[in-house]
């Protein structure tokens, strides 16, 4: 069969069900074998990709032999311990979890700000950032080439989606507990909706009701009362972009948004940028869509956005009181630009050069 | 009857209905009687207000007469044509709409913060600032007496009922026309859904869906790509804590959450300060309610503080690369403190002075 062979491990999960899509729709296609492979329970599903139905493999060792590149969307520990091990048999890895992207000899990589790391992998790993510092990361590139990025305070709305399948299957199952109860108007009565309906919070992907309500924290806590979303956003900004010294204060929080994560974003530049300079550079970017014209209505919302490759980028404003800074909002879908479609990009950027 | 004469103007309001609740709820009380007032639609409606059941009065020049303080939470334009004549009338006007509060002559009051205002009212009329401003005030406030602040960054994830009961009633007909249907998967899947339960974007008060949503956009558009309720929160911001040159850039966000508006708080001080000191200044406040303990999943949430009267306040980070800047988050009731609570303590404040 002509062409590299791609793998895809965690093909039944939340991303991996969305990057069979991805795989399903692209125009190009240079693979001449695509294996999908998942956990031993998901093992034997059968999966159609691009007309052809593949049986999904058990993960294992032997199933990296001749493979090019393995595409990697499971948790951090599965990752850590297989990646190494699809490299070891000649693969690249290309891995969508947190285990390896603060490496300094594993490079970090968004493809249209710095493609030009794909190359250097010395472990053959490279890793794809976390969805919140992706959702930005083409917005911020792209003014950071002309303006010089110095600063950023960011506050996320992220979606449930973030959380796996899990998250979004909990959401669901939070709102047909609150349907059609006017509740959300006294403390603790979502609580008890959700408790009424069998659902216990020890059960949940988040510490606390997400229907009808927003829950500021994100990932594990880390020194100081950080959240390890919150690092994640300032460590790989700074290593995506390059910028060792970057400030970085975020807050994460997640809304009932099923997937779409949304930033409020407020940077701060080098030199002077105006709002028609922002525009004229977003609008020239590929896989940035402009959407701001509150004059009627337009700014991107996730509803609108979920289920496309780009950024959408809005509610541009030049900072009323701070020098060279914009403030603006982002909406990016996680599970696609996010995860799986910025891994994939990876993975085509890596087939080019075989 | 003794004790002075209390109005309260839209009284059958959102806002209105939870003053009601809170002058049921009261301790102390002050007055020695009680006029409810609302439009003509909704005079001649019963209210019980402490055990005595009232009549709403149509609103008109006479009900003024013989009232010491008129608390008005009606529309802007409700409010520039009747707070004057109440004042006219001889009352203190407390108004909680817009209309009066960038005036240099109107006092703008948030009692724990600047109670002194109270007193210097040459129009007779006192202005209630906005809710999204309120819900950061007392923190704020507490933080600058001992820091002084220089710089404010604060992204908001705002309530439906900042839209009033319309922003309310809109929110739970979108959850009941979503209610089953996985949807939020799919750019437009949301807006199908409503349109297809016969809820047209037109007649929301939102912009664009709420349900499983967040929309980048509350009030009116301003200059240079400015919403309304983004300016507010500067100017107001300024006015009330006394610092005219205060740097500000919020973004306003409405979130799917009925009541209780929150906000992430990016903000810099002349002086070192510390998370200890932090929660030192906040615990001592009785206004403010600190729950910040990630490690046992404390941490504010709207459905946990909802119907409360107190700020909740949690997340309290160092910012790791902004010397002299603490980010944190704060929840309030918008309908309370934000608005009905805060009212009735610039009431009682007048009322302490008679």
């Amino acid at each position: 069969m002509a062409g590299p062979v791609l793998a895809l491990v965690g093909a039944t999960g939340a991303v991996g069900t969305v990057m069979v899509d991805i795989l399903n729709g692209r125009k190009s296609w240079p693979w001449g074998e695509v294996r999908l492979i998942a956990s031993p329970r998901s093992a034997g599903k059968k999966i159609t990709v691009r007309g052809e139905e593949l049986t999904v493999l058990a993960l294992a060792p032997e199933v990296f032999d001749g493979v090019d590149v393995a595409m990697f969307d499971v948790p951090d520990e599965v990752s850590a311990h297989w990646a190494p091990i699809a490299a070891e048999r000649g693969a690249v890895a290309v891995d969508n979890s947190g285990a390896f992207r603060m490496d300094d000899d594993v490079p970090l990589v968004v493809p249209e700000v710095n493609n030009d790391k794909v190359g250097a992998r010395p472990r053959g790993i490279i890793s794809n950032p976390n969805c919140t510092t992706l959702s930005m990361m083409a917005s911020l590139g792209a003014l950071h080439r002309e303006f010089e990025l110095k600063e950023l305070v960011v506050a996320s709305y992220q979606a449930a989606s973030g959380a796996g399948q899990d998250g979004i299957d909990r959401l669901y199952a939070e709102y047909a507990a609150v349907a059609g109860k006017e509740v959300g108007n006294r403390a603790g009565d979502v609580r008890e909706a959700l408790a009424a309906a069998g659902l216990s919070q020890e059960d949940s992907p988040f510490p606390a009701p997400l229907a009808l309500n927003v829950v500021p924290w994100a990932g594990s806590l880390k020194a100081d009362g950080w959240a390890s979303e919150e690092l994640k956003v300032r460590n790989e900004a700074r290593k995506i972009l390059g910028i060792p010294d970057l400030k970085v204060s975020a807050t994460c929080v997640r809304v009932p948004v099923v997937t779409t994560h949304s930033l409020a974003v407020h940077a701060t530049f080098a030199r002077e940028v105006t709002v028609e300079q922002a525009h004229a550079i977003f609008a020239a970017q590929p896989s940035i869509v402009l959407v701001d014209d509150p004059a009627n209505g337009q700014f991107p919302t996730p509803a609108d956005v979920v289920g496309g490759d780009p950024t959408y980028v809005g509610r541009v404003r030049q900072a009323l009181d701070f020098p060279n800074t914009l403030d603006f909002f982002v909406c990016g879908d996680n599970l696609r630009k996010g995860a799986a479609l910025n891994t994939y990009e990876i993975a085509e950027t890596i087939a080019a050069a075989l």
